[in-house]
């Protein structure tokens, strides 16, 4: 997952992925303009193997953190060094999610995701809402539902790992329950704080 | 603060904000393609007033929350009826937080923060850090640090509010130490997960 080579910044042109628009209006009388991405809402979820007491996460490589963690120097026409720079410097460990892009449940969506990341075939009634937020305030202002999973061993039909068609590569990590709040604050591994959010919820309401 | 009129949205052309860029790169042998937007890294603070047992932060209108909470056909070209949806639509409750864009210690910006947005000249021993984290790995992937910091009424010097002239407009909003679960996880009122993560740990961790 992490043999990456070739690295190179370039004019982003057309994008299916990056979708900007400009918000115009008026606060307080004055006129004010602001620069805003599409985006879809989401959902996320801590999924807690109860059978080897172990949380469940991904690990993925994350191309915008691979290059902001290698060069202060963001700009098209650079490249990066892979040799200096080995691809383990842009992986992450987050919570299983995905984007709201179905007509479905958010919670059917969670249990999809749960099966394509992490291979297990949850039942629905074993997902429960803890709560939502907005991502991104500056430049986004989506929703992200935050879920947590009960799983067992009997539950797991495969291994997990994304759709490669849509260039997701992404391995299973799990986390010993008792170790949830060293994992959340050890910075060596980079995450996003909506999982280290979820762990220090586990460890107030479900750790036992 | 909140009164907001005549929202529009239009085609974005050239942003000083928004600055995209695309990624090329081999991951396992295969050709990849991702695009991303360069983010200043960032500090973020919960503030902690002594004196009157409050928990401090910042109560903004955020446009791209408003347009997420009001429409969902984010497109070039149409108006958002602001009869029907009041400026109270793209408000958010916030940690005081800012960019790392000047040649300071993490430290010194979160004081500069403090005093600008909520109004306390705060000395630096006062302020100790969390831990970091991710921001928007999927498009960003900069890194923001979070401190904690405790201050008292007696530091208290200006209003706060931010700098009007760069379009802050702020009001500081007080938590009661003791409700802030309550407000953590209630979700009337619109917060990044940061915000509800910072609310546990002082819990956690500080309330007494």
């Amino acid at each position: 997952m992490d043999k990456v080579e070739n690295v190179r910044l370039v004019e982003m042109g057309q994008s299916n992925f990056i979708k900007p628009y400009r918000i115009l209006f008026k606060q307080n009388k004055k006129d004010r303009i602001w620069d805003g991405i599409k985006v879809h809402d989401s959902v996320s979820v801590l999924i807690y193997n109860v059978t080897r007491k172990k949380i469940i996460v991904v690990k993925q490589f994350r191309p915008v953190v691979y290059v902001c963690n290698t060069t202060n120097n963001v700009q098209e026409g650079i490249s990066i060094d892979t040799n200096k720079n080995p691809g383990t410097k842009g992986i992450t460990y987050e919570l299983c999610a995905g984007i709201i892009d179905k007509d479905k449940s958010d919670a059917e969506i969670v249990k999809d995701e749960i099966l394509e990341e992490c291979g297990y075939d949850v039942p629905i009634e074993n997902i429960e809402k803890i709560t939502k937020f907005k991502s991104s305030v500056g430049i986004a202002g989506c929703t992200q539902t935050l879920f947590y999973a009960e799983v067992t061993d009997d539950m797991k039909k495969t291994e997990g790992g994304g759709r490669e068609e849509e260039g997701e590569l992404i391995d299973v990590y799990e986390i010993p329950a008792d170790e949830c709040l060293k994992f959340a604050m050890d910075e060596s591994y980079d995450k996003p704080v909506g999982m280290i959010f979820g762990l220090h919820w586990f460890h107030m309401y479900k750790l036992k």
